[in-house]
């Protein structure tokens, strides 16, 4: 086994004395981030309605891109020519970018599965395409994200034990076909998927055959698709362990903050969510008391600021060579969640100003980055299960359930 | 006369040698800013997809307001309960209302016209509303910008003398109506605007009526509603120089950059429209080299930048007590518009991507900000003309007209 390091590895910093929560740190070719940590979504290269300057300041890391979309618009190829996805969308930290088997799964039409891969005519404008390991590897390569997700079925979480199998065995060996075509380790890394919905064994055996492949990290797939809270930590509680400790764990599809808080006690590293800037757009907001949806006429004339505990600017390094430490107003405090009031973003998405979802996408991923920023600090300072029992107390998530660990 | 300085007042810094343009500032309740200046259009409270921050960095001073569409929604009351726009909308720098006038000849629906003033149904849900110049007042001191418009009638240009000579008195009979209304003279400064279309005698009756009233400030109205450049530089010949010298001078709804230039050499200060932001939702930039039509198929693989030449961050300071000077990043030459391609830019029009629009509209108002910063600068070096001969010629309006002055 060659000594030298992955394009992307994992730094354990500390173990949280009562869960064993994980904090650390992933290096990548574009800098090092502080984990656990969420990444938001920018689907076709761009998170919708937040500009590169602004989730620098609001403290974003990594952030996930989708493979699908930017195959179909505007082409991997065309990417590959800019320069690379880091390029193409000005942004200079880490990028992660998922399969495209997800939409594939959920968006494409005229579906069909073999061994090979996947056949479809994709949801812009019905071309036919071909979507195998081999293909989501290359157009991975040409994107030259930082980390990349091998190519996996995206199935319900209550099919048959037969059928999970199959499907499960399937992609271990995509797995196998996109770690054997892809070249460029030395740049980007290759994450697997954990599969097997809620059945151990299946679990168990997806787990040990990927760690077989010595991958540079690990998801676990299949969860946050339907299922109860309850169940998805059945499932992390018995599957989390048998991922190395010396690599990063990826939960996909998650950003409920009880959620968020429980995967990380079961060891998850990585999040991504589309959730935060779905939500914004229909005037939901996330804060530290629970949702406000803000279209509700009982916000017209309350004006008392969006999230007044909200801080603006992440307190957390950026390590990144371009931009250096982020920006920042030189009068510190500055937060336009503080200083806007909830009668005001009421107003803009009453009269349909774009700047209402534009300050409400920004605020739900502020939310969520500092949410993971304090949690990093918990586990830190040994304290997590109290801080767990607070947030999910002021998040208003019933007595019960915040006693229920 | 009392020696006490109204609410905003002009202070005189130079006169261009060639041309007497001037180069001035404007001091108000919140904060002084240079002049000439462009002003970006906040129609609701919010500039079409361009946060504070961002309006800040790119070196916005004054914005302007409408005050018939925050009448109409969310309603001067609330905003006035809320604490007056600039808290509402999180705006520490100074605000520009219109009177609304214009928004009732050009939205309204059922418009009755009297001497008392305007009747009409509003264009969001009918309701009958009045507009007087007494309310035009009352509504522009609840909204408490620092300068506010009298209540006037907008005609086409080319109407009859004896209709534009009627309109005019009236227009006249308004503003005075309008300064016997206005008793917070202390904190907002009230406007006149001198009407009259192409007549000259109209013209200087309207001016001549206006600076007996002694306001601090006038605008010359009627222009820029489809007359000819070459008309309106006419008509701010024999216009402006009837102005005090000692004052404030704001021509409405102008934003092509050889109008700009020309209208500054013609004595204006201030300018405000929507073309900017209007035309970048379309997807049209405004670039030193003319306009950019950006989902032409042309750009799908134009890997150059945007506008390459145009710096992110204003150089001129802003004076003002919340912020202080502008945030930067902590590395110099930072410039979204230096940083990302057309391609990408053709890319987020052409998927949809809402953060298409949000650049676009940052780019164009960065390119006017930025164009009036250099105009400025060419006034105090005493090289007005020849900054308009090479503005002209970069943008691409014909060579006849980069020499015609």
């Amino acid at each position: 086994m060659n000594q030298k390091k992955p394009a992307v590895w994992y730094e354990h910093l500390h173990t949280e004395k009562d869960t064993g929560a994980r904090r650390g740190r992933i290096h990548t070719p574009h800098g090092t981030f502080e984990t656990p940590m969420f990444m938001p979504v920018g689907t076709q290269g761009a998170v919708k309605g937040v500009d590169n300057k602004t989730l620098k300041e609001i403290g974003s890391q990594f952030i996930l891109a989708n493979t699908y979309h930017l195959w179909v618009r505007p082409g991997d190829e065309l990417i590959a020519k800019a320069g690379g996805l880091h390029k193409y969308m000005g942004w200079d930290q880490a990028i992660l970018t998922d399969s495209g088997g997800f939409q594939v799964f959920s968006l494409a039409k005229a579906r069909k599965l073999t061994e090979d891969g996947a056949t479809f005519k994709n949801h812009v404008n019905g071309d036919k395409m071909f979507l195998s390991p081999e293909v989501a590897m290359r157009i991975q390569n040409n994107l030259g994200s930082d980390i990349m997700m091998q190519l996996d079925e995206a199935i319900p979480y209550f099919e048959t034990y037969d059928y999970v199998k199959e499907s499960m065995q399937r992609s271990l060996r995509w797995a196998k076909r996109a770690k054997d075509y892809h070249k460029k380790t030395d740049t980007q890394a290759l994450f697997g998927i954990v599969q097997g919905a809620g059945f151990r064994d299946l679990r168990t055996e997806s787990a040990n055959e990927l760690v077989k492949m010595d991958l540079p990290g690990y998801a676990v797939g299949g969860l946050s698709v339907g299922e109860s809270k309850k169940e998805m930590n059945r499932v992390l509680d018995f599957t989390v362990p048998l991922l190395p400790e010396d690599k990063p764990r990826y939960l996909m599809g998650v950003a409920a903050p009880d959620s968020l808080i429980d995967s990380v006690i079961r060891g998850i590293d990585m999040f991504d969510c589309v959730l935060p800037t779905r939500i914004a757009r229909k005037g939901t907001l996330m804060t530290k008391h629970g949702r406000v949806v803000i279209k509700n006429s009982k916000y017209k004339e309350d004006f008392s600021p969006i999230d007044p505990d909200l801080s603006y600017y992440s307190d957390n390094p950026i390590r990144t060579e371009q931009f250096g430490n982020r920006a920042r107003y030189d009068v510190p405090g500055y937060s336009p969640y503080q200083n806007l009031s909830k009668s005001y973003l009421h107003h803009l998405f009453n009269a349909n100003e774009r700047l209402g979802a534009q300050i409400a996408s920004e605020h739900n991923l502020r939310y969520l980055l500092n949410l993971m920023e304090e949690m990093r600090k918990a586990i830190e300072e040994d304290r997590l299960l109290e801080f767990r029992k607070q947030v999910l107390e002021d998040y208003g998530y019933n007595k019960k359930d915040a006693r229920l660990f």
